[in-house]
């Protein structure tokens, strides 16, 4: 598989709330770096905060609105959208994927996390 | 001019503070969208947008870390750095921009926003 398609079956397992497919696409010492926040290293721990993030949401989209690649890189612009009880948490993300030996290696996510945050207080303001 | 030679010139323009350079590489309809602020559109208002920036800093560095191109797109990471009084305010930001008849139509920036403010507030809090 190619780094790009690699990456695509990573966001399509994501959306299915399949993290051990997601994971499985992850090499043992993955840095996942949402920027905002301290990296997580390693497979398990990214599949633990998959699944606190995917977790309250009923359903998972990630449209890539668009997509460039040099060699090992794969970069994507994002709309990653969680419904939450009845509405959706949208938030626009720039993702960097570098991928070795069939694998991604990293994954980089460049958002707001106040985008986030104020969607998600709203979203869960009634519970 | 190749659309990464277009953007790498745009952004050495920004670190020279040569705003006069830097929007002469814009399309009169730009949109300018850092994603967590309103879009601002048309040159003029670049311009503007940019001196603002650009005014406070004794010195702006904006390293290219990756990038990656696809036709008339071009998507990189940088980290956006500005001399401000002793210090250095460092945004890691990841930037889309697309290419039309040799100009920049759309420059789109994925940054958290509070991790800007929050080093602005450290810097000048002795002012």
């Amino acid at each position: 598989m190619s780094p790009s398609q690699i990456v695509n079956d990573f966001i399509t397992a994501v959306e299915q709330k399949d993290v051990d497919t997601a994971v499985a696409l992850l090499s043992d010492d993955i840095r996942y770096e949402n920027m905002p926040m301290d990296p997580i290293i390693g497979r398990d721990a990214v599949a633990a905060t998959l699944r606190m993030f995917l977790e309250p949401a009923s359903a998972v989209e990630w449209p890539v609105l668009r997509e460039t690649v040099d060699g090992s890189c794969v970069m994507n612009e994002r709309l990653d959208r969680f419904k939450i009880g009845d509405g959706w948490l949208e938030l626009p993300v720039a993702g960097v994927f570098e991928i070795t030996d069939g694998l991604i290696t990293l994954w980089r996510d460049y958002f707001d996390m106040a985008t986030y945050q104020r969607q998600m207080a709203e979203l869960t303001a009634g519970d």
